[in-house]
């Protein structure tokens, strides 16, 4: 099906990479006009740009920008400088995973190039940008089909067209369940760092979808109101067995969903997919700073008060009725795992 | 056990009634000196004091300093400008049952009196005041019997001192118990007021407790992790059957403690209980402004996005481990309800 894409993290145009600048929305939009690695890998830090397709994407951009700014036809010493941004790419944020697939990538393509790489380096990370929305409009209609008619979607934090190359994940699923008829959509606010308020309701409305949005502690009455079908998010990381990584809440969004007879939908590509390890209890869940949501006054040498906020936490597989991915959709995966999509 | 009191929502002295304004916490310790009803009327209007008990209190002090003002020895036309003002008070607020309750003891009081009623009526806010205090010390150490060593404690919203005249309810446990013996204190910051990061870790903090504080939708995590054994929140209104109305989250925290084995208290006066209500499913939910967490550049006409912001939930009596009153606990709420408790 064509799909008009309304909402763009990333835009490249006239050899410039445009960066939706997400820490200013909703009530700005606005792009910062890149032409060098160095101002991308500070976009990339100052999360100008979030979400790990999204990362991969921008690093892959970065890249091309290198090569087309450096790149000299009379000797190789432009090799030496599009290295060290590369590394500069690499140092920009640790743990998105897609950032140092993408970075892998574009350097193996330039080590295959001699004559001319600007042209070849900027298709390469346009096919990259591609590729991923290809994936995103693929799992939008798989996740679509499999919500049939479902009346009520709930979402957490923002697996959207801003956090991927376009379209989104979750988010692409519930685009595409939306354009083939009217449902209710319910975003939660996704604390600490509002991800649903100010990006997720904000992204639908650019595409003319309503949606509601609600308090995270909100989502239990909700869904025992009988308001809520499905549950559908992203991931940041899913295990061999299963077992899912991602935004602090979806944890408890899983539990909720259980007891009330409410589904959950896992939707992300299979980069996502870490085959090597084996269960969700050998991720590591990092911790962030105290100071994104405890007050400031609280921070002082002697204060009592703390505070505890990871960023992620773990769903085991059991709790999860289907995962979504652009090579096709595991029902239970409690039952056998992943494994199945696994195409090495 | 004798119990110093640090934190004071209400404090009445030389006449005067000083208010704790609960808006500028945690960065600012106001207290608001007021001498006559209307202004008491507006502080209860304008949030500065919130939490029924505490509500009820003040408009005790206010009927106090109504007749302090008013009373003449020489002619009656005083009581005219009094009930006038007990009209105000009852206007503050609509749905406080306290409020009420406070208001009609504090009339039938001023009814009976004839000679100089102006000290009786201090003495009678006093009163209730001190019994308030005096059911919360009760239900502390009621409570802190029943948490034996449990060393996780779990609370949610503000059901502290800040919310009643002292000691408080839910936190008046947490404190009982704390003194006791160390255990480690989590509070939910509690969307969308943020009672939890403003009110409770301050004002156990101000009682030297330390505490640690978690965004709502990480409640379910720490669970997992072992780190909870109970959950303690106070109550807006109980039902016969032991159904508990309270801050939205409460019914969430509920499922998730059954799920993991955590044991879910109650901590309410009896006057919180509704004996004639036989179920909570008859409670009706205030919904409260969608501005309370929509961000303003959401709000026009136009907008394809609202909010859905319940006040509060419902808890079923079958996920609460225990209810605990100034006249005892019940168990198992779910066996028999609460009737138990009822004097009359």
């Amino acid at each position: 099906m064509e799909q008009k894409l309304n909402v763009h993290a990333l835009v490249w145009q006239d050899q410039k990479l445009s960066v939706l600048d997400q820490r200013k929305l909703p009530e700005i939009v606005h792009y910062q006009v890149y032409v060098t690695a160095p101002e991308v890998a500070e976009a990339i830090k100052t999360m100008q740009v979030r979400g790990a397709p999204a990362l991969g994407i921008a690093a892959a951009y970065a890249v091309a920008l290198s090569v087309q700014q450096h790149y000299q036809a009379d000797n190789s010493a432009w090799r030496q400088q599009v290295a060290t941004e590369i590394k500069l790419l690499a140092a920009s944020r640790p743990t998105a995973v897609n950032l140092f697939w993408a970075l892998d990538m574009m350097q193996a393509k330039l080590e295959q190039l001699n004559d001319s790489p600007v042209t070849a380096m900027i298709a390469l990370a346009q096919e990259i940008h591609q590729q991923d929305i290809a994936a995103n409009l693929k799992m939008g209609e798989l996740g679509a089909d499999i919500l049939a008619d479902a009346q009520g979607l709930l979402t957490h934090c923002n697996a959207g067209a801003l956090a991927t190359g376009g379209y989104g994940t979750a988010l692409g699923v519930i685009r595409s369940a939306y354009q083939r008829q009217a449902r209710r959509i319910y975003a939660d606010e996704t604390r600490p760092w509002l991800q649903g308020a100010r990006l997720t309701v904000w992204e639908l409305a650019q595409d003319n979808i309503p949606s509601t949005l609600i308090a995270d502690s909100a989502a239990a009455m909700l869904m025992k109101s009988g308001q809520v079908d499905w549950i559908i998010v992203g991931a940041d990381r899913i295990a061999a067995n299963g077992d899912v990584a991602n935004k602090i809440g979806t944890y408890s969004l899983a539990v909720l969903a259980k007891y009330h007879g409410v589904k959950l939908m896992v939707v992300a590509p299979t980069s996502t997919i870490d085959f090597a390890r084996q269960s969700g209890d050998a991720i590591a869940i990092e911790q962030r700073a105290a100071s994104e949501f405890l007050p400031a006054c609280y921070a002082h040498e002697d204060s009592l008060i703390t505070a505890w906020n990871p960023v992620f936490d773990v769903t085991p597989a059991a709790l999860i009725s289907v995962i979504v991915t652009e090579r096709g959709a595991v029902f239970n995966p409690a039952e056998k795992g992943v494994g199945e999509l696994n195409d090495e």
